[in-house]
């Protein structure tokens, strides 16, 4: 039950239908901020190290500077109260963290270092995609109109958000973003592809977001022998492609099984899709915080 | 005066410091919106149909919706009730208005249809750049990290701070963006520069704003007989480059006389740019709604 709904919004517990923000804050005239999303399994929250260390990479990239006693490591301590406030410590939850460089005058240059950032915290009830996960879904390409700098994970979610419409309008469940003839990832999630037998990511760079799934991928993947290539898909290899499987927070391991309206493989999960998608649930059932 | 800073926000006048959104606002969270900045003196608002005509554009860009008897044309018109309201009516004053997918629950899809957009409207007192329009001012060149829809006028901003912040801390007015190779805009205005003795400005397409300022400045070179050629000047050319200037709706045509730190031909505003500085002032003396 989550009947009393309180969210987190710069000091103060408030419920989320009076938490508000000023109409200059710069999340809301530039999407100038940055965001985490985490998962909570009967109250444990996963892999916080990592999700703090990307929310403290994403405001060094945006140069925001969080105040005094504010630290990623106390949003998370916050995350954690409003699992308890809202009645959330069964089942699963996903837990919302945003900075933003705080309200001012609009100007696009920086404000006055005296404007403190404005911090959002929220959690919600969370359903996994189980059925998904069983029989495999469906993605489409989509061309990846993103800017430069999609290491950073910031709240100019644009292309994310009308990619995403798209998909559900042409009933998908992800897209597959393609820039310059290969695949980078989806508006939400990082794909993997086996061809020719081996597994194939996009490498970590300026056009990806370094997924946390994706790098518990890559440890537990290394831990059976499979060797990852961090050589991007080609759009030529696409046809070639036998398995395919996108990972994330929320995702976790999700076989594609249709891409473009085309069966992927034998139109099924695949088995190292599979085998992955077994021990990453068995370290989220064992894990946790 | 300003001493009441009232902003209208979903169909109320309210004073700035009350005039509050949900963390849930779309604005807020994905900076899924769209938004618009006119140019006011002495109460009179300049190129209504330009700024309306471009403001649905990007609304139907982002596929937004406005509700029943809401249309760009009555947010002018709130424009005009908020000049009177704040005594702007006498010097120059801008006009924003902004309108956001509205607050719900937060999914990267569109929200339900029975969810209203958020409108934000606000005026403030402005200061025309007098002296750098007179002297000539400062740029620094820059890569364009922006999307692949840089023709919609969005709140996805953040490449925009970035780079202003960067200009700024070099001292610079603006950033010369530059993409594969050419120039494209800058951070808030559109980029003109004489090469060879042709005016060239990038052409309207998805990597630059169909700048308002931008598109005046054609047809008053067209009246003038100046041809304008819209090849985008390359990164080689630059050293060439004879004149340079920038547009936009509270830059006017404003003269860059020094671009990373050297001259820009003479290092004095050129001729031509002169020129179209003078006509583009009468056309602001005389016009206006």
């Amino acid at each position: 039950m989550n009947s009393k709904d309180i969210v987190y919004l710069n000091g103060r517990l408030v419920p989320r239908a009076e938490a508000r923000v000023s109409v200059e804050d710069r999340g809301f005239v530039f999407g100038d901020g940055v965001y985490e999303v985490l998962r909570a399994i009967k109250g444990r929250l996963f892999a916080t190290r990592f999700h703090n260390e990307r929310l403290k990479r994403s405001l060094d990239g945006l140069r925001i500077s969080l105040a005094g006693n504010d630290t990623p490591e106390r949003f998370v301590d916050i995350g954690r109260q409003l699992l308890r406030e809202n009645g959330l410590q069964e089942g699963e939850a996903t837990l919302y963290m945003q900075v933003t460089r705080g309200a001012a005058t609009r100007v696009h240059t920086f404000p006055p270092s005296d404007v403190a950032p404005t911090i959002y915290i929220s959690v919600a009830r969370f359903t996994p995609y189980a059925e998904q996960a069983g029989s495999g879904t469906s993605a489409i390409s989509h061309p990846d109109l993103r800017w430069a700098r999609c290491d950073l994970k910031t709240l100019n979610l644009l292309p994310n958000v009308l990619a995403s419409q798209t998909a559900k309008e042409r009933g998908a469940f992800e897209v597959m973003l393609i820039r310059d003839g290969v695949v980078t990832e989806g508006a939400k999630t990082n794909f993997f592809g086996v061809v020719n037998g081996s597994l194939r990511t996009h490498p970590s760079d300026n056009h990806i977001l370094p997924g946390i799934t994706r790098s518990v991928l890559r440890d537990l993947a290394r831990a059976l022998d499979i060797e990852l290539d961090e050589t991007p898909i080609r759009v030529d290899e696409i046809p070639r492609v036998s398995e395919l499987f996108l990972s994330g927070t929320t995702t976790d391991v999700m076989p594609v099984v249709m891409l473009d309206d085309k069966p992927v493989g034998t139109g099924k999960p695949g088995e190292l899709t599979r085998k992955l998608q077994r021990v990453l649930a068995e370290s989220l059932s064992s894990g946790g915080d």
